[in-house]
């Protein structure tokens, strides 16, 4: 199908092009590759979500740019794309946590998370009057059964609507350079302490060179969310030999 | 009609062509056949549901891509297409067939809650202001009557929600080949076992080489739903000479 | 009007061409025509509806392809055209007897059912927002007086909403072909039995060679809906010489 | 204003042309012309109503095309243009009237209900969203005082919701034919037989020949709706020299 | 602004043109001056409505093209254009002063009254889906204070929705023309009685002949709304010289 | 941007062009310019609004044509552009300075009258559905503290929704003009004796001729809203030698 | 992408371009960019906001056009861009702060109504039927913890949704040259004195030359907001000798 074609079925959300594609969609993905990469990786023991960071001026904050989310003790976001759409999908995903937990009174299990999110997302492809969301989402979280045993969780939300569950993966710009990194050095009994070295390691590949602990920003769920400080991500920059030469 | 012609009818979900043709509803069976194929056999006893699944990457969970899902004890899905407007599906006849139980205090049967479904589809294909769904679904079940008598059913829904009601048949990718193989294949006096088997081979013959266990999903209705682990299906592969080399 | 003014007033629902013509009803009526074709005969002791079946496949179950459908005890609907369209015409259909019934404490006269399905189906073409059925009806019941006297009726509903009575005609393809032969031998004093005859012979005329009772449904009011079973429709077709040689 | 200039005005329910003109009202005065034509005269004593029917095919009961429709004891209509349009006008008339009924305990007056008709024809012509209805209504109808005089009266509402008040009139295909043999002929003193058989004269005179009685349908309120049997129908065609040889 | 440039804007209700003027409105204006003329004086003791009629066959009853409205007993209207927009309007505004009457048991005075209208008008010229009215209204109303003195009144509303006052004026086709003769002829201390004369023969000027009492309704608000009959109306021609020939 | 590349932006209400303008805006301040000029002053001791009239029939009575309107006592406004947008803007703002005296039980402060009306105009710049209100207003005040003492306020709004306030100021056609005398004339410590004269003076020169008082209005709100009699006018001219020749 | 294939996306205001990218946002950050330049700078102490004004006449009250805005005794907002839009963003959030404040029972902390105001500002990019918001907000603010520590923060909402958080920025025009001046003269222990003093040089940089005390405001939260008064204003700007010649 070439361009002029693809136009005539491109503008509109709720229509499919003669061979089956909903292009708004594909078009939402591109912008989900407009935005810098987050990576997340499953240990035995809980898992890692990490986000590059752009910082386009020394004066902007960069704790102010979020791409990590905490969505419940147990439970958080990494996000790529268009940052008002991400920032919506985690909103939405707040009060849907919050209200299973009221209701059950126990923490929401990431797959069923997962899935009202995905669906939320979906209805934006089908339904005219709005456009599709321009952002990608990374689910971590560990459930912990009655046995207290942990499950640790990794999910992907994309455009579409669809839920993916990953190992390890990537979603932003060279989304693919970053996943393939990932699949050449993640191996069995990743731990979280090791799933750091590998995210860290999987962007700096994919930059071709060290970077500041200003520019990655690193959440752990094991079982709890918690964000490292800058400290412990430049400690852990400087044990990987990653650490960019300039001061922060 | 050529296919200028043709594009002054396809964009509007709901207009005719001057030949009587739903172009949205055709492209939309388009969006089916892009998704990887899926296969249901009604046997004597029982109903078997195959999925075949593409692995993109070897983080990629397998049991993360849901092909198959169960809808009650006695009822289950195979989709092919758009996996997000599958899952809305799906979603509708899960609320559904509870919806059904709690009110008659007994299962749904499986007729009517396919015609719940296709009558959900097709009002998609006729309002304005949303597309239809890019999903078809198999849809089996075990009716049993008050003697216990089961009575194993398979349907069809399509994107313009029209039921079919099937021996054997497939949705997706290369549907026409594997059912070509089934028509060529299926007899009378189908037991559930036998229908693994069929399954398998089917697939295994329109993919033109043998598979792993991870890349298929296997229920069986009879009249209970269950899943195949990976274990049986590793055996039934393995017995049917079906089994790729590589170690899974 | 050449081809190219035609698309200046064919693709809205709700607008009519220079001539005073709907374009979008003309189309919905190419979509019946794409139906295989039904036929129904009115009798002095009751009404037959038969149904033409094309078989895609012989693993496709031939009663999940449903084109007659009982709407009550005393009234039943042979459908042409859009599947998916016909059975949400028949779901009308059967809540508004079912209303009716419970509001008057009796069935529902043949033609107010009629005109109530017609109401429904004319909105469709005025309104905007949707697009017209793509679907035709035969209407047949037996109304039946305080007497006990029955009076069969047979009513054609169209995508324009328009009803008209008939002693026996044809929707969907080649209906003007099995017309010109009910005309021809339609007669006074028609009884159900003779009706059944009828409609094979004009069905198989059409069809230009005999054929199997898989391909064909029967069904007759008098005053009671009840189907022709598979015996009675071989039956049927051998007597009238016009059974397909391959065995069913 | 050319064809092309017309075009990009005459699509939209609700846009003037240039030139002060609503096309698709105008369309619909096309539809209008379309159906077979209808009679109303308007005599002392009451009001005659007559309607051409095309016979399409010998199955095709002519009772069952209606153009004539009872309002209310004191009130009739016939139609012309699309049959679908004119069956929701007279199910609207039939409601509003009968709800008058209720609530004044009298019949409600032919001018009154023929602007009630009027106001919601107009309503689809101003309001987007709809098209205008494709039919005309000739209201004819018999006012009685506290005296017990009566006075008929006679109107038509066209497309555009516009009422008019007639001696007599036609509307439907050469209606302007017809309307000129009445404009002839008509005369002061009319009374309802004579106006039948200037109705069926006028009818005649634009079909060019005789015709038969399935062919017309007759109706008089004087001041109580009935319609003519076939037998008067014969007969006054009889005494007209108007019968066709062709047996009925 | 060349024609093709025009096209740019003049489809949209609710947009603007480049040099801000709103096209729909215009070409509504354009639907006034295709309606016979009306015409409207004010004189010290009342209101003079008059309305020129075209009778389009002897059978139509010209009373039937109603051009004069009563609103109340101290207030009527006489319209110009789209005669079934007109009506709305005329519905409109009997139930906003009726509404008006009972919650403030006072007649509505004519200005609130004018301006009730015109708000009403607006609004289909700023919201979106529908257009505006095509139709013009003078409203000729009396005014009575507590201490018992007249003050007649005389609006203007147009489709833009304008409230405009005037001594005298008209509407409808060749509005300028009248407006030209009222302008020559119109003086101080005019009273009914000069009023009806000097309508009449603003009517027949533009005319250019007399005319017959069939085709002109007039209507005097001294202060109560009141018809001058055929014979009063033949009388004032008669008397004037402007009687055609022909008899009525 | 050239002209055919504006067109590709200036139709819709609510869209963006490239470089950042609303078309429609824009073109509702063209229409603002189409209607004659108005003026407003602001003095120590009060406010001066004055409305140039155009006078296009003598039967035409000027005190019809509303240029300035009294909002409450101590609040007034001059309208220029589309005159029934900016009636519904002045009722708007009657309704909203109604509510808040019943709700506070004080007159409404001129800067958040408003405010109010500025946000209710921005609506129709950023939804859908309707087009932007082609008029600007003037808004004159006088808010009167605790202490007894006056603050006289001046504010435009104009189609954007954008309050501007000033010491004086003109909208309408020659907006530009007019502002350029009042820039040259203004000073400090006027008076509304004084501002009367600037107005008049303003209006004449913009004019380049003398006019009569029937072509100008004069509203003074020194705290409290009066309207200047024709009387007064023509004295106001007269001393100020801007008295047209011929008598009024 | 070239001129004309960017028109095929840049209309509608809730599609993506095949690059992933929203036109109609990216627009709407032009009309950002079309008004004066705001500057917001955050102390140790408080948080400085001033906004550059272009005074068009000498008769327009500089004070009138506001670009400052309190939102709460703690809370300051300074806007750029469409004066109406920028307004409606400062009502949502004024409500916002309230109903927080209401139901908390203390001030809103500035991180939350930020994200308020944004969410609020992305609903207008994916939803249909409206425009984005042409304006962005710095919004200042200082949090007080329970120990009665000082927290000034800084952010910026930009049309697309989205939060940034700064130690000082500008948006408006030339928002890159000031920012630039910024970067090279902000450093850390910045006092809400020397932060005016910043301001005022980075405002006088980018304009290229002195000012008077009326083309900037001047606001400081620290932690309460104050205007600064003229006054101040033009001591500020002779003590960095940045004061223009001609008075004031």
């Amino acid at each position: 199908m070439n361009g002029q074609q693809q136009q005539a079925y491109d503008r509109g959300t709720n229509i499919f092009s003669p061979d089956g594609r909903l292009y708004q969609v594909e078009y939402a993905r591109e912008a989900v590759r407009r935005g810098s990469v987050s990576v997340g990786i499953r240990g035995d023991d809980g898992v890692v979500l990490a986000a590059s960071k752009r910082v386009r001026s020394p004066l902007l904050e960069a704790d102010g740019v979020e791409k990590l989310h905490k969505i419940d003790t147990h439970l958080g976001v990494a996000s790529a794309g268009h940052v008002a759409d991400a920032r919506q999908l985690v909103d939405f995903g707040r009060r849907r946590a919050q209200t299973d937990r009221l209701r059950y009174d126990q923490p929401m299990a990431v797959e069923p998370f997962t899935k009202a999110v995905t669906d939320h997302v979906q209805e934006y492809t089908q339904q005219g009057g709005a456009r599709p969301f321009g952002a990608a989402l990374l689910v971590g979280g560990v459930d912990t059964n009655s046995e207290g045993e942990v499950h640790p969780r990794l999910f992907e939300t994309d455009p579409s609507g669809t839920p993916y569950e990953w190992q390890a993966t990537a979603i932003g710009a060279d989304d693919d350079a970053v996943r393939e990194y990932l699949e050449a050095n993640y191996g069995p009994d990743v731990s979280v302490d090791s799933g750091i070295e590998l995210a860290l390691s999987a962007l700096a590949d994919a930059r071709g060179e060290p970077f500041s602990p200003e520019e990655v920003d690193v959440v752990i769920i094991d079982p709890t969310y918690r964000e490292l400080d800058i400290d412990a991500r430049r400690e852990a920059l400087e044990s990987l030999d990653l650490l960019a030469d300039r001061a922060s």
